[in-house]
């Protein structure tokens, strides 16, 4: 996994192409993949979805393997994400988690000391079974050729959907928290990330050539408190994965005054979204990390010619990064259109090798 | 309204206080008022609350005026803020609103050319009559000795309500409208820009001696949509607006990467959330604009002696800048202790004087 590529050939696989460009020694064009690419865009899922629940579909090997398989069988990106949810770890937690039409609810907001001390860090590998074993088939079916990612949900967003409950826009709940009793808060945020290294771990071993921590509402906080209740956690995690030799991918939502600071936490690859140019992004974070983003995903409801006209633009504001990832700049979103998806991932494989 | 301070001397009034900072040219300490001050956090507005709808609150100028005036009799802030909501214009254009638990919602979302066609340009004054009116007796209320603020929402954020029909957290809807038809959505934005001026212009007329645009979502956009879909509107209204010789405000929510765009849009204070910090935003936007935040309305969940720190180093970050308005960098949480109100705004009317 950490081979080397000191030859300066170019990658001879898709998996090769992807963790050259992690590691920042890509030669060839930029390898791709889409956040969140398997899912409710694509008809063939919609189909096995009007069989089974969501919780099943990620939580029952055969069928999260099928639909994580569906995207790259479909339009052959380099890696595949496994499908799963960054929620199920809280539920082996014992925190009550439910799907709704609204998206996920925890009846029993966790705000007080006591719901955090009813938490439990779960079972070893509880959280984890379903995820490990489907990663492990999907290793066995990609072998060597395709890159293979795990994720998990990091602390701070974590308790930002146990402390809201129902996780709408702003995050006051938890943005309050931080204020009224930070302590109780630094005391979730600490099992959360002991869960979350276990959980991770786990993934590696099934696995994964690579783990995306989505520390999605980080963004929420400025850098003060971006440092003491997110970057802590991040930084934690990472050093306790640094031993097993891989890639480590961070992403951030509405980061663009926050770069600086996800530059330190120690992860191999800086995942950014649509708000920030890539060129300033990496002018901002130096040649010590890796940068993959960041097209948004609303873009993919253009046509599919300006599709292809926007990805050919990202590429070359970037070309000849040897560390650069192609992707969105947020989770594809549902409905859009399999013809974009198609013109985006097409156009990113069609870039001229350097 | 636009006398001049050649003098040097420090204000008189919390009005002539408020008018030098946002001109650029105070002597003393900042003005201080607080984003949506009036409302829920308020006993006494809760009191009212529970005999009328939030709606009734809004539009009979008895119970606003009231509302209005309930956080500057108990804090005695420099500017007070006519209690109001920014989408009552759009019932006016037809759009059928309804205030329910979860927030505002439009149960038409306005998603095809169709949608568009079926709005109008209000009758002169008929979205403005009740806040006019509001305007007038709070000017006659206070007469010079305080700051009276009139607002509306800016384009770009109504149609974000519009088009989403219930506003959660992410914009997908428009931004997806961006990117599938965008001639169609100028045309909303541009009806919508029209409606604005007029809404204004009769605040301006009805006694207010500022207003403030909240394009609270416009921070959601790249710079480049945002410089297409959110600042065109913004520069159109406060051109329509400089002969009256008002002060314009703009607020945007998570524009740490848009404050030069901001900057051009020709208003004469840039209100900036907490997550940017303000001798940062002074040094990206230069002198030629006032300021105006930027405390998380989430650490006024702080003890008393936490918000009154927080407070003197958010003034000492920018002591003896004459054009700097204290206040939150967001709307007033509801839940607020009122003790941190007051702790926040004693602290901003302490301030040394320079």
């Amino acid at each position: 996994m950490s081979e080397k590529n000191e030859s300066g050939e170019r990658p001879a696989t898709s998996r090769a192409r992807f963790l050259d460009a992690a590691w920042g020694r890509c030669r060839g064009r930029p390898p791709v993949w889409l956040l969140r690419q398997a899912g409710r865009y694509m008809p063939r899922y919609q189909e096995l979805r009007g069989r089974h629940s969501f919780e099943e579909m990620c939580t029952r090997p055969d069928l999260a393997f099928e639909v994580s398989l569906q995207p790259w069988r479909e339009f052959g990106m380099d890696a595949v994400i496994v499908f799963y949810d960054i929620l199920f770890i809280l539920k082996a937690m014992g925190a009550p988690l439910e799907y709704t039409d609204r998206g996920p609810v925890f009846h029993r907001p966790v705000r007080e000391p006591a719901d955090v001390r009813a938490l439990r860090l779960p079972e070893p590998g509880a959280g984890s079974q379903p995820v490990a074993e489907t990663l492990r088939m999907l290793r066995r079916e990609l072998g060597d050729r395709t890159a293979l990612l795990g994720f998990a949900g990091a602390p701070f967003t974590l308790a930002s959907y146990l402390v809201e409950g129902e996780f709408r826009r702003s995050g006051d709940r938890i943005r309050r928290m931080m204020h009224s009793d930070p302590e109780t808060l630094e005391e979730l945020l600490e099992m959360l990330a002991d869960a979350t290294i276990d959980h991770l771990e786990r993934q590696v071993a099934a696995g994964a050539d690579a783990v995306q921590l989505f520390d999605t509402w980080a963004g929420l906080l400025g850098a003060e408190d971006y440092a003491r209740f997110a970057l802590r956690g991040q930084t934690r995690i990472f050093e306790a994965l640094r031993p097993l030799g891989v890639p480590t991918i961070l992403y951030v939502n509405g980061s663009s005054h926050l770069l600086e600071l996800m530059a330190r936490s120690g992860a191999r690859v800086l995942s950014v979204d649509w708000r920030v140019s890539l060129p300033e992004a990496r002018r901002r974070v130096g040649p010590g990390v890796a940068l993959q983003g960041n097209l948004d995903p609303a873009a993919l409801f253009s046509p599919p010619r300006a599709v292809r006209e926007m990805t050919r633009a990202l590429l070359e504001s970037v070309a000849g990064d040897p560390a650069y990832i192609c992707n969105l700049g947020h989770g594809i979103l549902p409905e859009t259109p399999v013809e974009s998806v198609r013109a985006f991932v097409e156009t990113a494989m069609g870039f001229p090798e350097r």
